[in-house]
């Protein structure tokens, strides 16, 4: 009897299967492609179609990096790529919010053709996510809204990364909080307004503004880095009164050289001389 | 010329080398060994000898985690323990970041001592530390100021690993930021002050009282992990409300069945039915 219901089981299970579409969200990693975890190696390896949808200046080196990060970890070559183009967000709009919303209305529609598309039932499809898909990435939002939606037989998985903050630090040599502090992860329009009261650090991402610079009045030490973990990677630490106006020049060099740039950084209130 | 300067370059860096010692600080993940990255693998691979230093109750499991890490992911058995009491911090003080600087004056000469009696000039030692060795660990802290204080020739490198904070939100397949948003990442002594003002977002570790349970009374989510990423993993989510009585009943079962707990948790404040 025990066995009969196991058997069964397994029986529905195996049909499930066959019905349901699996979808893994990997994170592989900000940077090196070592980053990527054997988690997301095993996981690699069981991926029939990978999604690829970059979208500006980057483009072209961010697919490589995921090819490469594929011929590297996966045995055999069993996989192929499904290739769509990115909708970009408008620039300069004033509610950022909103625009965002807006792209992810055109992305989801993307991701559903794709999904419904590109991969047959029982099989296994992947987005492959910079750094980590939970940090300013819009994946499992989307991946999440399709299937509140209805209509698709998906299940899916999501596979954390390291993110570039961990890999700043880690560059860096330094701990993200101070001895039972908090750290507040942010981004460059919103740390435009202010460094937060209750925070001794920050760590600031998308910012093109070289949004550190306000805070050359204050005593706040920098820990910036670009191209994190890769071969071009540039590190500059000080006061922010000392080295932004390096790190102000060495960033557009570096956006003009390469055509994109990827930095972040972390700032900390000085408490004492001897805290770091 | 050019090739005798390179050689010379060459005979002093390897002169260098058997002079000093390199330690490794290794994040080896919050959970799953599967979370440990290329990267680390690749640097297990090269050490010579291992630090280990667990306390508490959870002390056993987690040395044999670290152990299994090396047995599964080390070609080879050319590597050794050296294992050392780790100092506790006194409980219950109310000067909490006073107490963790004086124990880490103790571990600092616990380590030192490892360093200095067991390994050799030209030889590589590793600390492995839990998730990620920047977030909520004192490593790397420690070693800095071992260098700073002088009289030992070390060189070292930070090698990230996957924080608690991303296996919780990967397992519960949450992004930990709202659309353009920030997070704050913070203690359990920390939110029991109340929530900030500037985030939506918070992920609470290090929390022994339940700090959430003071947030009944305002629309916020949570989701709960304790031991993410384990095969004793718990996940609990919903409105701080509805389930904050569920948390506090399973994790004190969880801790007395086990003996210790490790957990942590997100919470987010509702602005809207559509958002999340
Ligand atoms: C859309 S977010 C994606 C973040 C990613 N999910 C992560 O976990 O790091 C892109 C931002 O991440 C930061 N970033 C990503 N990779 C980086 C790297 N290798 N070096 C420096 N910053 C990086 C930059 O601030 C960039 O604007
Ligand atoms: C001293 S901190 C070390 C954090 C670690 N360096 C990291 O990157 O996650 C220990 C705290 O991390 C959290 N933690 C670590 N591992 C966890 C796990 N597997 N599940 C839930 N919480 C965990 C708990 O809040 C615990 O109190």
């Amino acid at each position: 009897m025990h066995r009969c219901i196991e058997t069964m089981y397994r029986v529905t299970k195996s049909l499930n299967e066959a019905v349901m579409k699996r979808i893994l969200i990997i994170g592989i990693g900000a940077g090196n492609p070592d980053y990527v975890t054997i988690q997301a190696v095993n996981a690699l390896n069981e991926v029939d179609v990978f999604f690829v949808m970059d979208k500006g200046a980057a483009k072209q080196k961010l697919i490589a990096l995921r090819r490469e990060i594929c011929r590297r970890f996966i045995k055999g070559n069993d996989y192929r790529f499904a290739e769509a183009t990115s909708p970009e967000r408008e620039r300069n709009v004033a509610d950022y919010r909103g625009s965002v919303e807006d792209l992810n209305d055109d992305k989801q529609a993307v991701f559903e053709r794709l999904i419904s598309d590109e991969m047959a039932d029982g099989e296994c499809g992947a987005f492959l996510t910079w750094g980590d898909p939970a940090l300013y990435d819009s994946t499992i939002r989307i991946v999440d809204s399709i299937i509140r939606k209805g209509g698709h037989e998906i299940e899916y998985e999501v596979i954390p990364g390291i993110t570039s903050v961990q890999a700043l630090a880690a560059q860096h040599k330094i701990p993200l909080n101070r001895i039972g502090g908090s750290i507040q992860i942010t981004t460059g329009r919103l740390i435009a307004e202010g460094f937060p009261d209750n925070v001794d650090t920050v760590v600031v991402m998308l910012d093109a503004e070289n949004a550190y610079k306000r805070f050359a009045d204050q005593d706040i030490d920098i820990y910036w880095g670009a191209y994190v973990g890769t071969p071009d990677e540039i590190l500059i630490s000080g006061k922010v009164r000392d080295v932004m106006g390096d790190i102000e020049r060495v960033r557009a060099e570096a956006r003009d050289a390469n055509g994109w740039i990827m930095d972040t950084y972390l700032m900390r209130r000085n408490r004492s001389v001897t805290d770091r």
